[in-house]
């Protein structure tokens, strides 16, 4: 069987047990049963030796039991019992097999951990294996859930084009949360912890293939496979953006990694010519990760990195363009018919120039015959929209007119304000529109600077 | 009559005139009207020719016709009247005024701005003026307040330590209206616009001998003076801490200055020596700006530059050790005794060292006994405490536990957490018991490496 056609099992199964499903309230395996029970449109088995039914579901003893074929078992039982009822699901040739459980070489116990290995290795064939130590596998397009969180801690987002693949469960539980905050769509979210099998490689390669994702996040701290990596990251990072946050750069933080999911950091230079050699995209902080995530999820490609500022305070224009020249983007040249079409309408004290500064006296109106014109500019390839919400000729149906002009799909573009509630009260609309917020300067530019570079 | 005592008066008035007061709602003369007619304790003089009284106080047609002294006037006529209300001004001998009107070199009306220059210069002796082009100033401490803007677009913060003086009043009010929503206490701020008299390093200067600012904040464009500016802000960065944002770093965005409020950007050059010859604080952007005020509002003094990172997510534990390698803080090595202390009461794969992480199965005791154990431990000069609310046995509780330990004043600590609803949540919670919390690590990092850095 292929790689692909295997990992499906993972994000759609039909079937799916839960192994050491439980009627403890709030213990793991019965927030996934109750994940599962939820929206899942399969059919949900609990296995439990101690118990005749949970939740109303009827339970079985060992998941060899069960007589229907089973496309995905979850794992949540103490390490001691993982061995012997992951041979069981062997028995039963369940494809695809998650285990949540702790307690193997990331707190030294070897000798579990290296049979648990060798047991999987052997039977790849049959099954194939993520974790363990890890939150497991979401899909939001058919709610495959094996995320022990409860939603009211962690939010599960809308259903969108970003995937997200972490090494590390909190860190990769922070992303999902934020996600659902900022209601950004995400596809799939893989949490992959010790990796005795499947491993970064193989989920960004089926990430690659699967059509309902647009762009790749993943939080990885050391590679299964280095060599390997490097060669085929090569092409997959061609065919689709994939945003790379690296942990364990520094020399004490790498000592740390081998703590957390017992993996070597790796070389750091190693991963510097990479980020060099292929169009991997690197994050350097958690929040370029978000940013980057969000303008490579929601913007069209650009035809190219000439940036137009508009602004309705000066300062805030400046400090963009000081950002601009910075990091490294090109200030757009507006043609003279731009230039002259809106000195006709504009009060003399505008500057229309670049930045196009309305003026603390901006008008909704003078918002949209300004944004009208650049996006019919053919000097210009991005638009970055700065909106001071405070000043007092702007009201709030501002948004109707920024999101339509968004709507119209013309060029890429990116709306900045910074402020109090009255501003966060827009932003979040903004962004409920479709439209991509940012409140500093260097964000933006940063973000617009790996989004063109990818597609130069 | 010393500057100090001339600018009091801007900030400590006891009767004051407002110049152009207005019937109509949500013009600059009636909001600023509006805004002293509020909280303000002294008596209120509006000034208007055309009617008898405004919000039922009673108006005088100039303001010399006022019997009673007046010690700040604030003038919102629009231009072409300004130098006639400030002759009558002058008339009346009042020591402080505010111009508010913009219309003059900003918009290249050159020939109205040297008249009234000309006229304030001449009259120094007798008044001392702010503006024009700007927003005039807040004193959060008795509602001094000439800021057209409502309340309800610009939050107006609570009275605290933080001081804010801008050349740019849209880039200002954005300042005011972020620490109005962070819940961060401002003393007194000013938008000082063209500054034809009054100037950045005046206000420095007064706010550095100002008992009730501990740290001021700056947005500048140019200097009024670079040499004077130089010379004086070597000994009054010493005296108390100065961060300043300079807008016009880059040779476009310094071309923007230039029509913006109407000074030289300066030699950028110029500027990096200031900042490498006094203890004056950079901030690279408005983040930095925003968050190094938060933690010299906040913090004690440090002791020294050695960071203990307690957390529950390893991944993100490795992210803050990443970026103190990056930026420059050194890690602390804890006491054998705390590590022995500690051992004792963890579980066995609680990890005792630096990162301590107290893994995702961490609960509100863990954190208790190690922030405690830290805070002891006199190899240990700053706490980072990562708290990923997102893990299971974590609860709400957490909040009383860390403001707790944070009010023994033993060490400077920040909380850094990331996520949806529920985190933001916990952490607005901790920010009004007085915790400063950050959401990335490099932010922390920046923000507590400029804290010791200045304190060394």
């Amino acid at each position: 069987m292929s790689l692909d056609k295997k990992l499906h099992y993972f994000f759609y199964p039909e079937n799916v047990a839960v192994i050491g499903a439980s009627r403890s309230i709030s213990s793991v395996g019965r927030v996934v049963l109750e994940n599962f029970a939820g929206h899942f449109k399969g059919k949900v088995f609990p296995i439990n030796p101690n118990t005749e039914e949970i939740m109303g579901i009827k339970t079985h003893k060992k998941v060899s039991d069960v007589r229907e074929k089973i496309d995905l078992a979850v794992i949540c039982v103490p390490s001691k019992f993982v061995v012997s009822v992951f041979k069981d699901s062997l028995k039963k040739k369940i494809p695809a097999v998650i285990i949540v459980s702790a307690g193997f070489n990331e707190i030294g116990n070897h000798e579990l951990a290296d049979e648990l290995k060798t047991l999987i290795n052997k039977n790849k064939e049959i099954c194939r294996v993520i974790g363990p130590n890890c939150l497991g596998v979401l899909n939001t397009e058919n709610s495959v859930d094996s995320l022990f969180l409860p939603a009211y801690k962690l939010g599960r987002p809308k259903n969108g084009n970003i995937s997200f693949i972490s090494q590390s469960g909190a860190l990769g539980s922070t992303v999902l949360d934020w996600a659902s905050m900022k209601k950004y769509g995400v596809s799939k979210f893989i949490s992959y912890g010790n990796a005795f099998d499947v491993n970064e490689l193989d989920l960004i390669e089926y990430l690659v293939h699967d059509e309902k994702t647009k762009v790749i996040c993943a939080y990885i701290e050391g590679l299964a496979d280095g060599r390997k990596f490097f060669e085929k990251i090569k092409s997959l990072s061609k065919k689709k953006p994939v945003i790379l946050l690296k942990g364990g750069t520094s020399e004490k933080g790498g000592k740390a990694v081998l703590s957390h999911t017992a993996s070597l950091a790796g070389n750091n230079e190693a991963f510097n010519a990479l980020f060099k050699q292929t169009k991997l995209i690197k994050a350097e902080n958690l929040m370029e990760l978000f940013d980057f995530a969000r303008v490579f999820s929601r913007l069209q490609k650009p035809t190219g990195n000439r940036i137009q500022i508009i602004t309705d305070g000066g300062g805030y224009g400046i400090l963009m363009v000081d950002s601009i020249e910075k990091y490294g983007l090109t200030m757009a040249k507006p043609r003279k018919e731009t230039v002259q079409k809106l000195k006709k309408i504009m009060p003399p004290y505008v500057i229309i120039d670049n930045p196009i500064d309305l003026t603390g006296d901006a008008t909704n109106e003078r918002y949209l015959d300004t944004v009208k014109a650049c996006l019919n500019d053919n000097n210009i390839d991005l638009l970055a929209i700065i909106i001071l919400y405070q000043v007092p000729k702007i009201d709030s149906s501002i948004i109707e007119v920024i999101a339509g002009l968004n709507d119209l799909h013309k060029k890429p573009l990116v709306v900045l304000s910074v402020g109090g509630e009255y501003s966060e009260l827009h932003q979040r609309e903004l962004e409920k529109e479709g439209v991509v917020n940012f409140s500093y300067p260097f964000e933006a530019v940063k973000s617009l600077k790996a989004f063109t570079e990818y597609y130069k």
